[in-house]
């Protein structure tokens, strides 16, 4: 098969289609045919180095794909019916997406939702578990809250806007441009912070404080994050793109009796991956069908862009999703 | 009344014996006659003006005391019947304690435990309710699970310790003697580091890491508990002795999927409280009749010496709790 691979590994702009051996599903695997890749800030940070893939697991970048079941090797649904070929899923993956045939853990399956095309599938797979994870499986976001989505012009940002405001939260989000703040009000958020302009953390203490903070950016935003709580709240860090050490007032954090989570998908086991994933169909599956909540594609490009498609999301062109397209 | 005033603000050390207004009970309050007030970490804090009552409440010492209700007021338990003048009651404070009367809000009032006298009850009410909430109701410390309490020896180290045996879990301790560390063997504790001699991060590391954690040190521990944090880990930190402000690696926390968590009992509203105390006496009470959890007093002095009990405190001299004998 040919497949993204980096061909120098200090290059993280030497992503080249080239051959590679078509991978073989092992026990309870699926071999998918990929129509096209989600790209994630994950990716570009695994190019650079810094994101290695868990171990067993190939080298190929990519976190989620959309595709056609090619061989369902007696793999069988959660509720015991079985995979078959020619089934269109979408598929959470530990890595290998940027390729024509990916081999994908059963529990990692996710059907087609009602009205979604294989590209718009292979955008919100890694978002939408992304989002249910951490907004509900760790920070348990209650109707009312006030969420701070920071990044909420990405991928994640839109989705989990609209997860909170189908949930019934009020959404705060931070961005860099009008631009990205009209799309973030377009799906939802009441509250829209210009981070080059305002000080996030008083325009969300001045609203009561946020009782979950959904955090990309780390050590450079950790004190005001833990001074925009509000009491019992939660900050959940799922990216580091400002830092990974910065101080920490845990007087401020006890007066708020807050919580700090750092989480992410790609280490988790197979069956935590597959609680993951079932509870992100059970729950976001609905709001995708009836429209409550829709994916963003910034733009789709051919696989073989893989470099550009990178370039583009690192220089803040990106809002939403950007997908690569393997084959029709 | 009498109740220790602290004649001087600046001198922790000016707690008297003191003429003092009764108070009156509010809304759904009982006033309680004390026969023994619980002496905490928390009350040496507040006598150096570090730990301020909530407002609106008395800024008399003490968080914990059992005694006799004086007047009922109307309140009922939880199961609705009604509280009566001379039922034997524990009863958890936001302040007051050290006094010959209190007000408490009825769903503060904990019954006191099979074959407990009243002196024992207020050695327990603070640790039990901090103990519970901590590691069941923030942490769902599991069956299996390795807890690791710093400060094993301290009342609530050594009833953290009984009540993880009694769920199921393994439990390490540190503590700066051998004394308090044998203290801490005889109650179950199977890991025993005296942190003078030896990096508890190596030896939980060496276990597997620790699932939870509770601290009462903060800043001077933050890197090197988050280090000893086993994969999905959870620090809860209810004490800052080691500072406030820490180093945080997000980074390592995020490799760890581990959570941090800042609380106290102190400042949470009457209703979360009352939640907290009635699921401690739900889950807690009929251990401590059977004697799964058994309390561990150190010594019982005269309220007047308040001072000199702070002073042992204060000197680590004191395995266990230290109660204030207020009346008979």
């Amino acid at each position: 098969m040919k497949a993204i691979i980096q061909k120098d590994p200090d290059d993280p702009t030497s992503l080249t289609w080239s051959d590679s051996p078509t991978p073989v599903p092992g026990d309870n695997e699926v071999l998918v045919k990929v129509t096209a890749a989600g790209v994630n800030r994950a990716d570009t940070l695994q190019a650079q180095g810094h994101y290695p893939p868990p171990p067993g697991v190939t080298d190929i970048i990519g976190l989620e794909v959309a595709g056609v079941i090619e061989d369902a090797n007696g793999c069988v649904r959660p509720d015991g019916t079985p995979w078959a070929s020619g089934d269109r899923v979408g598929a959470l993956l530990s890595g290998g997406g940027y390729a024509e045939y990916v081999t994908v853990p059963a529990g990692q399956l996710l059907p087609v939702p009602a009205g979604f095309s294989l590209t718009d599938t292979a955008s919100i797979v890694e978002v939408a578990c992304t989002v249910w994870s951490n907004l509900m499986m760790t920070a348990h976001l209650h109707k009312g809250d006030l969420l701070l989505v920071h990044g909420g012009g990405g991928g994640v940002g839109l989705f989990a806007v609209q997860v909170a405001k189908a949930l019934g939260a009020r959404v705060a989000v931070t961005a860099g441009s009008t631009a990205k703040l009209d799309v973030c009000r377009s799906y939802g958020a009441e509250l829209l912070i210009n981070y080059r302009d305002e000080d996030f953390t008083s325009v969300i203490r001045e609203a009561g404080g946020a009782d979950v903070i959904l955090d990309i950016i780390g050590a450079k935003y950790l004190d005001r994050n833990v001074s925009a709580l509000a009491s019992d709240g939660h900050l959940v860090i799922i990216g580091m793109q400002g830092g990974v050490r910065g101080e920490l007032n845990i007087g401020r954090l006890l007066n708020r009796r807050g919580t700090i989570s750092a989480t992410g998908l790609r280490y988790r086991d197979t069956d935590d991956k597959a609680r993951i994933v079932r509870a992100t169909v059970d729950n976001v599956w609905p709001m995708l069908a009836d429209g409550t909540v829709r994916h963003h594609v910034d733009r789709v490009i051919p696989v073989r862009d893989a470099a550009a498609a990178h370039a583009a999301l690192l220089a803040g062109e990106i809002t939403g999703k950007i997908v690569l397209s393997v084959s029709d």
